[in-house]
């Protein structure tokens, strides 16, 4: 057997527990019953312990070094093995107690976010997520060599990214968004009242799984359930899963979480299975994962030609609720500008003022310049200073997310790099797709999908982000893209 | 740290990993997408192939023979030490490759055996059931010392059952149970049209929780899904799930999958939770797991007391199709005796004549004497021979159960030894709970349950099958207990 193929066996069972361990964790966010807890946590532990053992084993490590001394490799060959390496190296610096001990304080403190969550009670969380960001400070040493520490967790989600230039590019997102969104304020508000009214569960679901029909979701390699905080998961290339939250006095919450977990399942299932375990099958970043959610979300689900194919099939499953409303009312509706408490329901502009409150804070936190039980006071005038809100208790504040309890520091930021990144590719989408707009409005987003296949998918990790980007536009992440998007969309939206 | 706890983290660092392979089982019996197949059979795989590792290491061996002799241990733990030795020597026959390509034909051949049957063609299964006929006759060879091929795999389910006993057992049942069933035959049948009504699956599915909820089932610990074939499980004591089936044309799968189902998962969550991983936390044998479903379904279940208890509101449910039926006609319906194709819907009687058919073709088919190729020939003669009905097609004839699928070969006798348990613990029930059919009739289940806890669920695995029925009715299993119960309802709903 060559050393690429035992590679590809050690790889791909490395794969199988962390898979198997993302099946647990579904499970644990679906349909777990609540005393399931405690042994779930030290399951997953103990997969972690093992994944982590493979992971940093001798023989993969050896394996790794003659194998990029190998030049007969190809050049996909050859990418796969030095990120192989990187990520060898990267987990080396991990003992497996810790990681056993990291995978173990997440249960536990995602079991402890439910329940502050659900009786608004930052107390009863306080104590296991101040155990988490010590880890997190302890992990930021043990990556070490980084200008910034915040950079080693960074690192984790957007390979090449550094606090320094997040910075500045927050600088802009603070300076042009904060201006532009003060103008809309000046102008009347536009008329939503019709998407809180009484939305008939069963109905809204079936609504969704037609969205993500449409998009080409395969459900013969996925399935939606429900969750509290909407996520796409995937088992391998043909298990890739959504989970929507549906509420009946609000029917964004699906619309939105159908079309946003959809864009991130289309990517997953556009992986190329036959690659399953290598760096070739996996995405580039979270902030490119996140462009193709916010793409789909945004870029198509938020315009006026998308509701042209789909509003006639809404309006005819709620005719009582929607019947004087016309499509561009719906539009109108759906894009209102305005400062609110909660990120995942926020309108596209001012969501980035809840992601840069969040880089701040996760910041400080890992500086060691705040500690948890500040949090709480620390958010509520992070909210008021730039979103000009008053927030009325922990659950729809500082517990609103489910991230910080899974140990995701440094997450965030992806979110606002993937609307940029999707507002960069959407405009050289419509350069290169002959007649797309067209084709949205008639309903048929093929052309798109084929062209984000391949542009992005097909390509797993061999670019980093920054060269997929390059690739696709021709040059570097760029924030005009996105001011230029939002000021074209708002100005007429606004009236300006 | 003691040997003991040593030997305590070894075991349950091997539990995580069954456990996990359980979640990944029941979600590919639940909610895996279908395409989702492929991967998923590697995942489970590997997983196998670490558990047989972690349960044949020298480390775990040499522990486990120094605690053999140490003295020193409890009763309690001297048991566990001698159960998870011969554990361990058992599992040292198996070679990791063994395990691994018997797991990952498992997954497929349950995935040929999904198809098969949907598509009433058993020729898409044949390949696959003869690959797993093949490991598991080498199975019975690698297991060896064994007066008979079948015992290894009879062992694997009822550890110290033999084929040579079972053989008696059968004939006293083909004898006994035949002559009774014939004399049943000649008398008038019973009214159950009303069974095959159309009931409501919303309303069919809340009754069956309300069922569950009076037994004891922990909801807390524990969830109901649906499946094709209904099943139990548990990733832990405290994580037991049920599934159930639904036919809206017929109540009785809903209803007797319920309380079966749920006799299993309150055996599972009545097993000490602190000795997780330990053979003192696991059930005694599939034949006593038996004992406890059958019970419920069977002594309590097919009583007309609990339906004097539950039938008002079943009733109330379903007011049009039952409005002329009285609990007296409810119960004799239920009751009918008569020969049919499936197994899992058969009366109590000649359900033992399915289980004798696959007794005697699985030991045929290990011993080599029939092959896959001629299963569905030789599984509809002998329908003829012992219910005296023509199998009309493979889909409800040899195709209807998942056990082979599995590689379940060995499991089926267990069905009819759970009943014949069942039967003579229900008389000792009797004996020492005062006033039990009282507080049946009355729906409070917990005296039973209490019962079972204190007799069965708490012991874990310290005593064997037999040594078990001993302590609790003073005397080996004896089929007599069940012909007796089974003569005297049956003579007096049949006026015999």
């Amino acid at each position: 057997m060559s050393n690429y193929s035992s590679y590809q066996i050690m790889m791909r069972k490395i794969a199988d527990i962390q898979y198997a361990s993302a099946v647990l964790n579904w499970d644990q966010e679906s349909y777990m019953p609540p005393k399931g807890a405690t042994f779930r946590a030290q399951q997953l532990s103990t997969l972690a312990g093992i994944g982590h053992e493979l992971a940093t084993s001798k023989e993969l490590g050896e394996l790794l070094n003659k194998l990029s001394e190998d030049t007969s490799l190809s050049e996909k060959e050859k990418r796969n093995i030095s990120q192989s390496l990187k990520s060898f190296n990267d987990n080396k610096k991990y003992s497996t107690e810790f990681v056993q001990l990291l995978s173990k304080t997440i249960s536990e403190t995602f079991q402890a976010w439910q329940k502050a969550k659900a009786d608004n009670n930052f107390a009863l969380y306080a104590p296991h997520l101040e155990k988490l960001v010590k880890l997190k400070r302890e992990e930021c040493k043990l990556l070490g060599d980084f200008v910034h520490p915040y950079d080693a967790l960074l690192n984790q989600y957007e390979p090449g990214s550094k606090t320094a230039d997040l910075e500045v590019l927050f600088t802009d997102v603070r300076e042009q968004l904060v201006a532009f969104v003060k103008k809309i304020a000046e102008k009347p508000q536009n008329e939503d009242a019709f998407m809180y009214l009484y939305y008939d569960k069963q109905q809204q679901w079936d609504f969704g799984l037609d969205l993500l029909k449409q998009m080409g979701y395969d459900f013969e390699s996925g399935r939606q359930d429900e969750s509290s905080h909407p996520f796409t998961t995937n088992f391998s290339p043909e298990d890739v899963r959504v989970t929507t939250r549906i509420n009946v006095n609000d029917i964004n919450e699906m619309i939105w979480s159908c079309i946003h977990e959809g864009g991130h399942a289309l990517y997953e299932q556009g992986l190329p299975s036959e690659e399953y375990g290598l760096p070739s099958s996996e995405y580039v970043s979270l902030g490119i994962h996140e462009s193709q959610s916010r793409l789909w979300e945004n870029n198509v689900g938020r315009s006026l030609l998308y509701w042209k194919a789909n509003y006639p099939k809404l309006k005819n499953a709620f005719p009582e609720n929607l019947k004087s409303v016309s499509v561009e009312d719906f539009y109108k509706a759906m894009n209102i500008v305005k400062p609110s408490l909660i990120r995942t329901s926020a309108d596209e502009l001012t969501y980035h003022f809840h992601v840069l409150i969040r880089f701040e804070i996760e910041k400080a936190l890992i500086e060691g310049l705040l500690e948890v039980n500040e949090l709480p006071a620390y958010w509520n005038q992070k909210y008021k200073e730039y979103l000009g809100i008053e927030v009325p208790n922990d659950a729809s504040g500082v517990l609103q997310d489910i991230h910080w309890s899974h140990g995701s520091f440094g997450y965030f930021p992806t979110y606002s790099l993937g609307s940029f990144y999707a507002a960069q590719f959407f405009v050289q989408a419509k350069i290169e797709i002959n007649g797309l707009e067209a084709e949205i409005e008639k309903g048929n987003m093929k052309p798109l999908l084929d062209w984000l296949r391949e542009k992005v998918h097909r390509h797993g990790k061999y670019y980093s982000a920054e060269e997929l980007c390059i690739a696709i536009s021709g040059e570097k992440l760029n924030f005009k893209y996105f001011m230029d998007y939002a000021t074209k969309k708002y100005s007429k939206l606004y009236d300006l």
